[in-house]
């Protein structure tokens, strides 16, 4: 088990218990006023929000939306009109380009010809922007790139499958670790095989489940090698497979995707803001990605994040709260394969001259919360320490932390401009049980989980706006 | 919302920066070789635990088992053949006499002759405890004790069935806190009612869902009045007879509950231990209780304590240890109808002259964790707060916290011994979901989060029986 760095929580901690404890009675009141206000945010969200009944229709009446989809379009549509009844200063729809991936008809994965099993099928999923095609070739298991390259240096992987079947590290705490500790086998798997002649892949699912779900996700291809096609299959049909070739010394393989990917659509961001009085070009925003895998119903990755954003600006609204910076929702579309909404909204707030003051995305799914982490480098980061330092204390009685980390994919691009980068951090022993699988769906959200998500969002907005930062 | 109060959160860190900091060479490398220790539990639990196949079978294969059932002794049997193959130095069985009430067929409880929706059912199950018996009456709903009060004053209870429905409170962020703040109505509300004249109640399940689920629990009755026969009705019904009430002036229900109290019955608490080396006669406790409410699968309330207990002594076992003190898992029979099992256990410790160094309790769900609470007042509690703090340091890595607070109930009969009382933490906003219902199965406890659970006690006990308190 690899423990996590905390990021200064013992400093953080004595900061508030000093700087309280003799503090002048302004700020005395000042904190007890941000207190009383949290609490409303909380109370409001935990009693009357909305993230739940918009995550219900988004989840079972529009379903998973990749993009390019016409689901995705209609996501577009609804979520916009939704924003349009919460009496925002402005609602409106940014154009990007986004890729327009298909999956066809479902894919057939099969091992053919096992002296013990015969034939069997085992459950999978083509990855996204993965070509079709149809393939029968013998398997070679491959655990880590150095054994690839030795495999394929020796020729042994020419005309084969390559089965990547690394797991997630069950040891570690936080299990974005384990996931950023295998899924380059997903991103670039494919290539890499194909270097040395393979003629497909077959990924074991990224989860910590041993369960029949296969979990698609991106790849990429280098565009140096063949494209050769690649599908994920799910963690007890690895199992299956790895022990067919132990047992048997070989597997042969049938794989049929009829995946492919067509040509560009147009989609879009979805935007609304509350207009700042005293800076509005200064920019507090909210965000999660409106576009899905096409499996399940993407509740928590992202339905989840976009609706507690959506009501982050419902309930300030709600509370008549007048911001001094420009409070934004976007529901950014095309995070999973492309990024497109992400990069468009960058280089448009480039081009508007805004300044991005504090983003925060919800991209971890809809389920307790724990905390925010941080980006940035520590020269970045040092000029947020004492704000942020005070802000935490308000979250004790919520048992969130602040700690330095990552933040989200779709605000990734605005880095350079040197704002607070945030990422809503839920907790995430369940997030990879459902994320790119069948079983994202609604049912597996709970009510006041996602609740609380949005108020820890919204008391957060609210410090950032009131004090900048 | 009403945020708890912390118990010297900002102190503690306070504490452990000052003392580690300039702390001597010895005590530094007595922390690293406890966090490394700590590290090798956490691992073994995320990869070989035990925890969750036992509660697979305890769920799936035995069930739910309310005091005095066949699958009580079944559950108590297993339970022991379990601890059997974990290599303990003794396990036992200590009898206790147990209430034995039994359902008996479904209950029957219907609105009837509504003018608007005729007759229908409301989901409902007798409180455990109750006396059967059938009732057709005008229902009065009562919101608080001081409505009941003034009804009962001026008669308008004769003849009634009261209706409790006082929901718990949402914006109360520890689920725990929002149940104690109604759950009166369930355990005292009937012979209070029946004080006034009425002739049965019904009560609104104890949940924060809106669902069709009732929840039952256990009741008690006051000698002093008539008894009556009283049942929970799920949120969903309570919504519907109340609307009914509102929109019609009047309701009449139907009730039949069909459930008795037979004699006492023999049961036992599961007993296993690791003799102590140096102070075996000093008790470090880990218990759950085996008894469940007599529907669903009793998974989180209480399998989970249940198979965490007892995989806390198999993970210490299998990594080696040799306690100084006696670690003890105790499976209690009994809390939710008698605590006639804790009752038992503290009696017999106390014949025996053992010191219940330590007691710690898991009977909140199998959730992530979130940390300790421990129970006592300023006395009592301050003879450990320096250990206590020094031990927490050891979780910042896993994210938890130790807070003042209660302990368990089975435990609860050892409080005059002056041990230390605790209560483990998990997250608490799924649990009345669940809680004493149909709904409280196998499939609603994630392993990962199970595991971390049983990681965590067993860091606490080695870190206790290694310092001592």
């Amino acid at each position: 088990m690899s423990k996590c760095l905390f990021w200064g929580n013992a400093l953080f901690t004595l900061y508030f218990f000093f700087t309280l404890s003799p503090s002048t009675s302004a700020q005395t009141k000042d904190h007890e006023a941000d207190a009383k206000f949290i609490d409303k945010i909380y109370d409001h969200s935990l009693t009357d929000s909305r993230c739940y009944p918009w995550l219900e229709h988004l989840s079972l009446q529009i379903g998973h939306r990749l993009s390019g989809s016409p689901s995705a379009a209609k996501a577009v549509n609804w979520t916009k009109s939704m924003l349009d009844t919460v009496g925002l200063d402005s609602v409106w729809l940014q154009p990007c380009m986004v890729p327009h991936w298909v999956r066809g008809a479902a894919e057939q994965v099969r091992v053919v010809g096992s002296k013990k099993n015969g034939s069997f099928p085992l459950a999978a999923l083509a990855l996204g922007g993965s070509i079709g095609g149809k393939v029968q070739a013998e398997v070679v298991e491959v655990d880590s790139w150095e054994e690839l390259d030795q495999l394929g240096a020796a020729g042994k992987l020419k005309g084969k499958i390559a089965f990547y079947n690394r797991p997630m590290d069950a040891t570690r705490i936080r299990t974005f670790e384990a996931y950023g500790g295998c899924v380059d086998q997903r991103v670039g798997g494919a290539s890499r095989a194909s270097k040395y002649g393979a003629v497909a892949v077959l990924v074991r699912s990224m989860t910590l489940r041993l369960d029949d779900f296969p979990h698609t996700g991106t790849m990429h291809y280098d565009s140096a090698y063949s494209l050769i096609p690649a599908a994920a299959i799910s963690t007890l049909a690895a199992e299956a497979l790895s022990r067919t070739l132990r047992e048997e010394g070989r597997a042969k393989v049938s794989i049929q995707l009829n995946c492919k990917t067509l040509p560009d659509v147009l989609s879009y961001n979805v935007i609304g803001e509350i207009r700042g009085s005293e800076r509005p070009n200064d920019i507090v925003l909210v965000g999660g990605h409106l576009d899905s895998w096409d499996v399940g119903h993407g509740a928590h990755d992202d339905g989840a994040g976009v609706v507690q954003s959506m009501d982050v600006l419902r309930v300030l609204k709600t509370l008549g709260y007048r911001p001094r910076h420009t409070i934004r929702c976007v529901l950014f579309m095309n995070e999973e394969n492309g990024l497109r909404g992400g990069k468009a909204y960058a280089m448009e707030a480039e081009r508007k001259g805004e300044f991005p003051l504090a983003s925060i995305e919800s991209d971890a799914g809809g389920f307790t919360p724990r905390g925010f982490s941080f980006d940035g480098d520590e020269a970045v980061f040092g000029k947020f320490f004492d704000k942020l330092t005070t802000f935490q204390s308000h979250f004790e009685p919520y048992d969130l932390k602040f700690r330095k980390g990552g933040s989200g994919a779709d605000i990734s691009p605005l880095k350079g401009m040197q704002g607070l980068l945030s990422g809503y951090s839920p907790d995430s022993q369940r997030y990879f049980d459902y994320h790119h699988a069948e079983s994202d769906t609604f049912d597996k959200v709970n009510k006041r989980e996602l609740e609380l998500g949005t108020a820890s969002m919204a008391a957060l907005v609210y410090l950032i706006d009131k004090y900048g930062l």
